[in-house]
């Protein structure tokens, strides 16, 4: 790893690449469709790692990120968030250009497509099984059918089948509780496939993703699709969950150290909410103040290691015992520390911060 | 105000320069040196509304900023960071540009810039009036002494004084701390102030700025120079805190809405984490949740209003009763309301959200 002189995002590609390794023998391996959520990363660069391990469908957030992505040769993708009717022409360019599928739950937006869309679309119904972001929740007959069936009779739009996110995986306080939910999404998504089918609404895909229960299965009986995206750099937020392990994270923020007190046993980075993200946890493992709010885990650079050699040694060391960053301001990061390693840190030197909530910070420093 | 398509930052100048104003005439009028923050804006245009009102002098948080401002015309500029030693070649030639002020809070940083610094620069000494952030405590005499001793000594150096950020002030819990903890900040720096003089240092310069007690209090004797940022635009912690009235936050975020969900009391705005950060705060004032943490207020357009004309209205208006940000997640809005105005949003309409840390939101949408 070169030194780099302020805030900067490293990532560790060996680690990515197997973190995606891991999910396609999960998926693609077994006949699931594996359309990884590229929100995470936002990058091309990392989008051709999962090509050359045999993606070649994906999931955004944003009209704008599908139109990146889209100019990089993808041709399948999900925009995963309700359609936002405001980008009614952006939606309808992309879908001039690209194979696009889109999320609805409503029958108002789907007839609303079916009226403005110039070209062809895939609608999903966003079904809620108990996130309460968007969605339709399971009980909610009518409209589920009213919007297949608006769907289905719109000789531009095909209707593909239902798609949720269980976003509520990351309030679960034990990684026991994961396994558990992923079923019990799966039987609600099931449920509703049922209903469609017994309407003599038949094909019927369900799409599910989230980077907690996605990890700790080992198989995804009775759906079609996963959409998980985190895994591809993981973050302290999912180790925490005890969805991977501190050494599965692959991206770390180096952030020049500007001030050493160890009267408060602290260091002071240039690194802070700008590009770490305001993202906290409660951090259970600090043997210092356990149950913390932190910010962030703190690693050496391995100064020496070329980052894209084969067999090299990683960009960072293990995570330090007992350090952590403990607060954020704009620039700035405090870190607290009872490592011995506290009195070998200077001005000038560099810390790699591993981060609470890695989409966010990926997303400020892209 | 045109409508939005997706989250955009919206100003209402207005409102940015009656800010700006108010401090004016509480510094420049009277005889003190305002060289506001420019972190929280971060943008040239709003610059230029500082230079309408005499100002010349700013601050910002990192080198790439001061590169930026310099580019734009500004010649005088602190770069309110402890200096990373890592940036020298660009703080040397920052310093063959303008006339540059840096922060050290060590003897052995400003030893580094001595030998390294081939254009002149300005230094002033971090002082840790009780954030305990970054700086050297108020007791610690003999680094100050020495610290203030080897500028004085480096040709290539100025000393000017002394610079704290009572940044504590953001713990507040009532607007009366405020003034306070101002006139506690000021008696502290009078002190090491008074410590240089009893050893021979004269023409010593004080500088505070922090956001909450530079609003409250009414003047600045014993100081020569404020440096606060976030006023500019305010915002709900700001508010929070009694430094301001919702009424003077002059930055919102316009969010389309996407989904609602008039069952659970819920609208799903366009808007989420990478656009207002994950800033949160206690809203003591809902009627709904008190106490709750919050991620914004919201108020409803004036969508007919132009935003730049004289005597127009406002581009939003008031913040809605019993309605917040409830969560956030990347790129969605979770707004809880037991307002009756959620009978009448529809997916397509805009809804303005006031974020909790304007500079956090300015710096996505920049």
């Amino acid at each position: 790893m070169n030194k780099p002189i302020k805030p900067t995002l490293i990532i560790d590609k060996h680690k990515v690449a197997a973190n995606i390794g891991a999910m396609v023998r999960k998926t693609t391996d077994k006949g699931v469709r594996f359309r990884p959520h590229f929100k995470t990363h936002q990058s091309a660069e990392i989008g051709e790692m999962f090509k050359q391990q045999g993606i070649d469908a994906i999931a955004v957030s944003s009209v704008e990120m599908a139109e990146y992505f889209a100019n990089h040769g993808w041709n399948d993708i999900t925009v995963a968030i309700l359609v936002n009717r405001l980008e009614i022409d952006a939606i309808n360019a992309l879908a001039g250009k690209i194979n696009l599928h889109l999320l609805a739950d409503t029958p108002e937006t789907v007839h609303f497509l079916a009226q403005r869309m110039q070209h062809h679309a895939n609608i999903w119904i966003k079904i809620d099984t108990g996130y309460h972001r968007t969605g339709l929740e399971i009980h909610q007959h009518d409209e589920i059918l009213k919007t297949a069936r608006t769907a289905l009779e719109a000789p531009n739009l095909t209707f593909k089948g239902l798609l949720t996110h269980s976003g509520h995986s990351y309030h679960a306080t034990t990684r026991a509780e994961l396994p558990k939910l992923h079923h019990h999404t799966v039987a609600q998504m099931q449920k509703v496939r049922a209903l469609l089918e017994e309407n003599g609404i038949d094909d019927v895909e369900i799409s599910i993703g989230d980077t907690p229960t996605n990890s700790v299965v080992d198989a995804f009986d009775g759906v079609d699709e996963i959409r998980c995206g985190n895994f591809v750099y993981y973050d302290v937020m999912q180790a925490a969950l005890g969805s991977c392990t501190t050494d599965q994270i692959a991206v770390a923020v180096a952030c020049p150290v500007i001030g050493v007190y160890p009267a408060r046993n602290e260091i002071v980075v240039y690194g802070g909410a700008v590009h770490l993200s305001k993202e906290t946890i409660q951090w259970q493992r600090s043997a210092m103040e356990p149950g913390d709010k932190i910010y962030g885990l703190v690693a050496l650079p391995n100064e020496t290691a070329p980052n894209n050699d084969e067999k090299t040694t990683p960009p960072w060391k293990e995570c330090l015992e007992n350090t952590f960053v403990r607060s954020l301001s704009q620039e700035h990061g405090i870190i607290k520390t009872n490592n011995p390693i506290l009195s070998t840190i200077q001005p000038g030197d560099i810390l790699m911060v591993l981060p609470v909530h890695s989409c966010l910070a990926a997303n400020l420093l892209k």
